[in-house]
């Protein structure tokens, strides 16, 4: 019962963080923002999360659950349809963007508290991907990479369009051009 | 006279930042750390750059430069091997990628030092590499996008294939990986 509360407790600070975050931007996400909405002390939202990081590693984790609709942290299934609507849904949320690509950003320096989430992540949505891929295309995809080949640059195309599209979304047709790259890794030789 | 040596002065600078980066990645790149390496108090340094981002963003902005073979910083020439190649060079020297993915990242939050030196860099680099594909392939590249299209998808992979390098150099081969989307770019239909 203690435990249901506090479950519920944490998907409630949750839930107030991404609005935080949907208002304010990466750096407007403090702790003491967060624990103001869902009415608790600094102190006692540390007992939940001890830093800011740990808070947005959750609420990432929380996002990647909701986004490919599995409740488990594995096997989740990308269908090429899918990650295109994903890219339109991104694209209208970003503020969740920019804390995901600030984070993985700092993720990549010494000792940082968000490294390892990213590292395991990426682990585990490039073997997801790449066993969607295999169960879409088999063993080639019409553009001739392999499931495995294509993974990793889906990724990245992602990740990499987020940054240009953040720092000047006038210029940058995010979705527009995630589907290019979609239309080359289906189009046939 | 007092000009020539300033800016001797300032590259003499940004060569120390550069090796102090490549033995102590972004974090151990400290106006101090390299203030000590010219023989220069960090009141000396600050002379020429007042903050560390001002320093890397000044880094970067050299590399770019030497990474292409021009002096200038428009008009550069970014033909598909010279970025092939340039991708196996990075795979060398993890201190200056990270430096530039942690900067990028960062650069995306409100208010950030580095955020305009990123947003022209791309609106430039998109254009300098939309010219350079016009000129290998003409209007359409053999994979069927235009060079317009071609240009942000060639930058979203390199940015976003080093994060992933980044954080798991053994399980990601960046310059393969790199390889498999430019050959994308090139099969013909």
């Amino acid at each position: 019962m203690a435990r249901a509360k506090s479950e519920e407790r944490r998907a409630e600070i949750l839930r107030a963080a991404l609005e935080v975050i949907a208002e304010r931007g990466y750096r407007g996400a403090s702790l003491n923002a967060v624990a103001e909405r869902v009415g608790l002390t600094q102190q006692g939202l540390l007992h939940y999360f001890p830093t800011k990081e740990t808070l947005l590693v959750a609420v990432l984790e929380e996002r990647d659950q909701w986004d490919t609709g599995s409740g488990s942290r594995s096997g989740q299934s990308w269908p090429l349809e899918l990650l295109g609507s994903l890219v339109e849904y991104n694209a209208m949320r970003p503020g969740i963007v920019q804390t995901f690509s600030a984070l993985l950003g700092e993720s990549v320096t010494e000792g940082h508290p968000a490294r390892e989430f990213f590292t395991r992540r990426y682990v585990q949505v490039r073997e997801d991907m790449a066993d969607s891929l295999r169960g879409e295309y088999g063993d080639r995809l019409p553009g001739g990479l392999t499931p495995e080949q294509a993974a990793p640059l889906l990724v990245a195309v992602m990740d990499g369009l987020q940054y240009q599209w953040l720092l000047d979304p006038e210029a940058v047709d995010m979705p527009a051009a995630f589907r290019d790259f979609v239309g080359l890794l289906r189009s046939g030789n």
